[in-house]
């Protein structure tokens, strides 16, 4: 097989094997992710590469070059519920064929070249962000390990990593498998996850930087159920119109931010009143809500949480209501570095091939490598209809455009 | 038993009869009504009353006096789900307690005293109100009688009146079983269902007129679900964004009708996200709403329509969202007859009974009858915790004041 039909079979490999109508789910730590991870170690071995597998599960796969140092290209291979088949599995078969690319020519890198298949990234299944590159790097916080349930067995992260075959203990006491001190750099292909290169039409995202996000998954607010009808605007307790004050106070204030030029995304997921107590002819006692917000400023985001809580305040004098915000859970923002930046903007000038410089709106696990003194970069491929959801759809044509950037750049010794 | 005792056993043992864990339920049409009906018109027969019950299932329970018209006194005897035991019922339970009182006092009063039992008045059963005292009326539209389907059992209005031991084709044919050109005046006794009294430690509500409404039950709005963190703002179709920009606007043009005097309630009982697809990394792609919104005044309710159609097209634009209303229901608003308002006024005046006089938020079944020439007052008790829900409580003592008034201006001749 070349490399585009290899790459094809690749991708409907694993979609049959994490299949699920609609779409596909590669669950952290379950079904869907320990069977992807077993098929394409099972293929990166044909490739005279080295296997080596840490205790959370995390793989990496070596073909050696000249130089120990290793390229690390990679990304996480869970998957959301019912979700697209590109997101974060594209990274990890980029790295499979750019191995398969030197293998096949018998090519022997300056350095060496290691595919990285990351456990446990998506925050939907433990109610947390880069699992698997924090085990990866030493970096995971061990009570996590007990606290951490998944959202659908209620099992806690121990348990399912245990069951999954690794190792719970050594993960809690922070032991690394892999050389880490022989990465030079951790380069992240990924669909990108907005309508930005789609509706350009460019092929690639050269990545400047990573949001950093806080959020309250589980917040809420309590109003009263008072009667429609029966009960006058002044005592109203109305817990639909308290939130819906603060979902428009954080609109305008997102509108505010981006006329300063401050980088930031403000969403509001969730937002309902409970299904048993409800009316239309009640105002509402009980509005469940979430609030996501991200940036690549640390500074914004606190700035942000600040005017969140003066406004809540506000909000809840106004309407008599009370708001509850629950845990905050947050990551860091991450810079890529400008070196590697560089690199990818001049090689794909050298070739005529479009770009976009931008920074990531969503979180990757590439920002866990930028802030553990690994450069870091990402590279996007254009993708449609967003992603975690059953429509997201890259081209295996678009994802070759990226692929021969990527090998270029390696072959051509711009590291 | 006397008065104030013979009060308490009957909420007592209606209670029992439809005790709900919380609350009680008294289903339209269901086992909770019906028993309650079989049970006060046992009791009514203790007080040498005629029953008569209708096509529809309503009582009259007739104590003759020197004039063949009669003064109604009642009110609906169904409740909503886990809802407390007096609205309604008090209405009822007040018309047996005053016929009791000439009864036992031997008195022929001047004109025939007539407690009426109606039924379905909750619109929570079928998404209809005031199916009970249109029947009674002649007033029921046929087609609704197939078309009304039990919110738990997804049966007809037709099939569940049948059930009920009545007659759903007589009712489609308009049949009225009750002399209703003898019916002098209707006065329905009920709790109010705002904090009004409560709060002035007022006794006596007298009614000047009872809200009209339109609502839009089953709203929605439809947007996209996007990813959270890649979108940026100039791509987002966030419905929960679109639906809080109108709660936001409604209650900002409620405020301002209110500014100008206008009556008016708005309320947005329910607004959810969906819960198998919504997500705190995404923006919403649908948000379900409903709206109500009453007025004493048609022209008020006529405008603020109109006014949501135009947010709504505004709102539209802004959020690239779009907006299903779905099918309008309404009611019609009433106005309490002038003569019998200055009736009880006077009196309560002369025995120095404090009273408000006061608009009716809620609707009620004296609406229909106001609307079809019958003179007609609510009186409102005072009542603690609002209405339709298990907290609802209204003290016997205050209920025997309102009685009193009631018994007095019956007694010393008023009408």
């Amino acid at each position: 097989m070349n490399n585009t039909q290899y790459t094809k079979y690749l991708f409907d490999k694993v979609r049959d094997i994490s299949y699920a109508n609609p779409g596909v789910i590669r669950d952290t730590y379950g079904k869907g992710e320990n069977l992807t991870h077993m098929f394409l170690i099972k293929e990166l071995k044909k490739f005279n590469t080295k296997i080596s597998i840490d205790f959370g599960g995390n793989f990496l796969a070596t073909y050696e070059g000249k130089n120990k140092k290793k390229i690390i290209i990679g990304s996480h291979l869970d998957s959301q519920k019912h979700a697209g088949n590109y997101d974060g599995l594209a990274g990890v078969i980029m790295g499979i064929i750019v191995i398969k690319y030197f293998y096949e020519k018998k090519l022997i890198p300056k350095y060496s070249i290691a595919v990285m298949g990351i456990r446990g990234e998506e925050s939907c299944w433990f109610p947390y962000s880069y699992i698997g590159s924090k085990i990866a790097l030493g970096r995971f916080n061990k009570k996590l390990l007990h606290s951490l349930k998944r959202s659908d067995t209620k099992k806690s992260l121990y348990y399912h990593i245990n069951k999954s075959g690794f190792d719970s203990k050594k993960v809690s006491k922070n032991k690394v498998n892999f050389d880490i001190s022989n990465f030079k750099c951790f380069i992240e292909p990924h669909i990108e996850q907005g309508p930005v290169l789609e509706k350009k039409k460019i092929p690639l995202g050269i990545v400047t930087g990573i949001r950093g996000s806080f959020r309250y998954r589980d917040a809420y607010c309590e109003g009263e159920y008072l009667h429609s009808g029966a009960t006058p605007f002044e005592y109203r307790k109305d817990a639909v119109v308290a939130v819906s004050m603060l979902v428009n106070e954080m609109n305008i204030i997102w509108q505010k931010q981006l006329k300063k030029n401050k980088d930031l995304v403000i969403t509001f997921g969730q937002f309902f009143t409970d299904q048993n107590q409800h009316s239309f002819a009640k105002s509402s006692g009980l509005v469940n809500f979430c609030i996501d917000v991200r940036s690549n400023s640390n500074k914004t985001l606190k700035i942000i949480n600040e005017t969140l809580f003066k406004k809540i305040k506000l909000i809840e004098k106004k309407t008599k209501t009370k708001f509850f915000l629950g845990p905050q859970t947050n990551s860091q923002p991450a810079l890529m570095n400008k070196k590697l930046i560089k690199i990818f903007q001049k090689y794909s000038k050298e070739q005529a091939i479009k770009f976009e410089t931008m920074a990531s709106g969503a979180g990757h696990d590439a920002s866990i490598f930028a802030n553990n003194k690994i450069p870091s970069i990402m590279l996007f491929i254009r993708n449609k209809n967003g992603s975690h959801n059953p429509k997201e759809y890259m081209s295996i044509n678009q994802f070759m455009k990226v692929f021969r950037v990527l090998c270029g750049t390696i072959e051509n010794n711009y590291f």
